[in-house]
């Protein structure tokens, strides 16, 4: 039993029953309880997603969500509304087509990648070879590659907490950039998605310096599997055509709205999630629920009376194309002092665990999250808080997190396609959502610890 | 008590258990446990749906696969194999976009409908006048719909036995002609489909003599609710392009393949289903299943001796647009003389219930085909068969028919939409087709009894 473990086991023992309200009008069960009422996760979710539609980072559908976002901030009654904005490249989707020629002459579903490249003006023409995973891919000469339309598989199936995500992504993530190195004419990988619909999986795609982009799609799971079928019977060419690519330099915003706390020097919470989406779906899961659940959260604490801390919600921009938002708020904002940072953004489904990532003085903060989220089903995870995308660059200044865990088992069905859309919401969940934010915020603004730096190297 | 049931009872007590196995070479229930460890029908949907692809009605496609299946007939040892053709007017889609204008700026999903005539080269842009249901379509002045873009809408639900095609599809077949009698400049329905992915259900619509075709589409149901609650919002104004129109007359044909019997005298048994598909998918639901079936059964009886019967398999031509193929083969083959006919166009779920019409003297086989059905999970109907599009024409002639009723529940998830792809199939309930059809076909085959017409108005 180390150190920590033994800390914790006395706290236990010490507070069996943690005291759950700080004030009798920011009792976090309570407000827990009522949240499961709401109705303005659904209405941010639904005005966005039907007034707006798709919200591509840095473009006029964007910047039309950030005004959106600030009628909707200021109507609410949140204090500082604005918008913050910043230049970054803007990447726009082009003509996508891609067909087997010969005998079994047919279309194929892609979707170019974000930050795809173009195979120019004309549709190129190339055999298809093959690999089963990004490793083969990477070990494959260069000579097998050159000239040739590369295709990469993977076998991401679905998990409540997403986690094959990160090792299968990274056939979209890096595989471009690998088959460009080799000289080949163009990628298509078997979209990163666990769906068998005709929609595939965008997402962003970076290029290693010096690597010229080369064009870049995803084939949806069906056509996927077509493609395989037939090059089992023998070589595959096609033809393939992607325009899509960078268009200079664009302004894309975040939109920020606080809860004013009564004690400043108490420190901020920061939450929010993204306002920018891919360009297919109108972003209904990702992202428009969790700016929804997260102001919906911060809303009730707000109309429950003054917290201590400040909370602050931030509707991040262009954090699909990686990031850009999430980064010009950090920088921005360097010089406040953040004490939690935690963001929304892997749907709208339940919330089904929470970890977190506190300074040793705050420790007890997370028994008390424990007994306040367990009555809506959310276990106590044994790992570490991580945050996201968005508040990735605040927590790595040696901010806390709390993360709120939702089940990841449907969210690759839509994750980036088209099929991103109200309808895949559930209101039931949207609801259980802003309740555990809501109890969440009720215990961390008003927690009477000091909630310190996490020095280097000291998270849990 | 009527004399039918009166004769219906009197059977049943005579034959508590009626004899199946007419000839030990065809004993219905052993040739129906076979043909659950079937392979042939998975192969059969497979390669045609990878090797061709989409199959539209008088295409290059659709002659590939009449092309595909000779070779595959004659292949596995069926006599007679040949292709029929005949001439038919070709439908082609071409662009097909909508958008949302304004404020709420988005595109819409839609795809064309089978026959729909076009917008013109450029964009149409018009308000929308949107009724809840085609009744409400039909009773609308002209006035309100001249000039506008049409939107009709329905709330079709799934059901075992897909009945609510009949009705709600009416939307699809007669809206666009109703629209365009009364000047509307183009419609878009709600898709006739039970699913919530952004893959528009397309199928065809048909012009009253006299209407000039205007551009036709369906919606997906997620464009669907989005135009619907944008429509609360206020008035809606869509840009739309759609491009489709008839390309002049081009060839089709059927396919045909017979199992000959050893007393010419009996009657053809015909069964099939339809080579063409819509041009979306690969048409692995509809209706590449139902050829892989219906073949798979009659090999089955074939390789195990030589039927009474002659059992003849037809793959039918152009079976979306309209039943070409069904109505070219009806009138060929007039002189013939047929005593069954059935169709498998209904996806490859299992089959759950059975339902004949057979002339007085024949009605015993529906007995022994409860006996041997049931133990696969199906019921016997209480209504009367009525084949389908395909064998349609031969039963209008006063054929009787067998209907082994697949389970819809998801059929119209898929219906007409790019989904409709192999991975749709379950090749365990694929198998229990195979078995059915196989066990049914032992019984009429073999049946001892004179299968004869059955008059005008004397059906069940």
């Amino acid at each position: 039993m180390n150190k920590r473990t033994l800390l914790a086991a006395a706290a236990a023992l010490a507070l069996p029953f943690p005291a759950l309200a700080q004030s009798a009008a920011h009792d976090p069960v309570a407000l827990r309880d009522a949240a499961l009422s709401d109705n303005l996760a659904w209405e941010i979710t639904e005005g966005l997603t039907t007034e707006v539609g798709q919200r591509l980072a840095a473009t006029e559908a964007e910047a039309r969500a950030r005004a959106w976002a600030v009628k909707k901030l200021t109507a609410l009654g949140f204090k500082n509304v604005h918008i913050e904005t910043y230049k970054m490249p803007l990447w726009e989707r082009g003509i996508e087509t891609a067909e087997v020629l010969g005998g079994a002459a047919q279309k194929l579903a892609i979707a170019a990648l974000g930050n795809s490249g173009s195979t120019g003006p004309k549709p190129i023409e190339a055999e298809v070879v093959a690999f089963a995973t990004l490793a083969d891919l990477q070990a494959a000469p260069a000579a097998a590659v050159k000239g040739k339309i590369v295709y990469v598989g993977n076998s991401m199936t679905p998990t409540q907490d997403g986690s094959q995500y990160g090792f299968f992504g990274g056939a979209r993530r890096a595989g471009p950039s690998i088959a460009a190195s080799k000289g080949a004419a163009a990628i298509l990988i078997r979209s990163i998605g666990t769906d068998y619909h005709r929609n595939p999986h965008t997402g962003v795609t970076s290029w290693v310096a010096g690597v010229n982009p080369i064009g870049a799609a995803a084939l949806s799971l069906p056509d996927s599997d077509q493609l395989e079928r037939l090059l089992k019977r023998g070589p595959v060419k096609l033809r393939v055509q992607i325009t899509a690519g960078m268009k200079g330099e664009a302004e894309s915003g975040n939109v920020i709205a606080d809860v004013p706390g009564s004690d400043p020097s108490a420190g901020i919470i920061l939450i929010g999630g993204h306002l920018d989406s891919w360009d297919l779906g109108t972003g209904a899961i990702d992202d428009a629920s969790g700016v929804g659940i997260t102001t919906a959260a911060a809303k009730r604490i707000m109309d429950a009376g003054q917290p201590k801390r400040t909370i602050r919600v931030v509707w991040f921009g262009a954090e699909e194309p990686g990031g850009f938002g999430g980064a010009a708020y950090a920088k921005a904002h360097a010089n406040e002092r953040h004490v939690l940072a935690q963001e929304s953004d892997f749907g709208a489904d339940r919330v089904w665990k929470f970890e977190t990532n506190l300074p040793a003085g705050a420790k007890p903060i997370a028994d008390r999250l424990a007994t306040v989220l367990a009555p809506l089903g959310i276990s106590r995870g044994r790992g570490t808080a991580h945050g996201g995308t968005d508040v990735g660059p605040v927590i790595n200044t040696g901010v806390g997190v709390v993360d709120l865990s939702q089940s990841g088992l449907r969210y690759f069905d839509y994750h980036h396609t088209p099929d991103d859309t109200l309808d895949k919401i559930d209101p039931v969940q949207l609801r259980q959502n802003v309740a555990a934010w809501t109890a969440m915020l009720a215990v961390t603004a008003n927690a009477p610890e000091d909630i310190g730096p996490i020095p280097k190297g000291e998270g849990e």
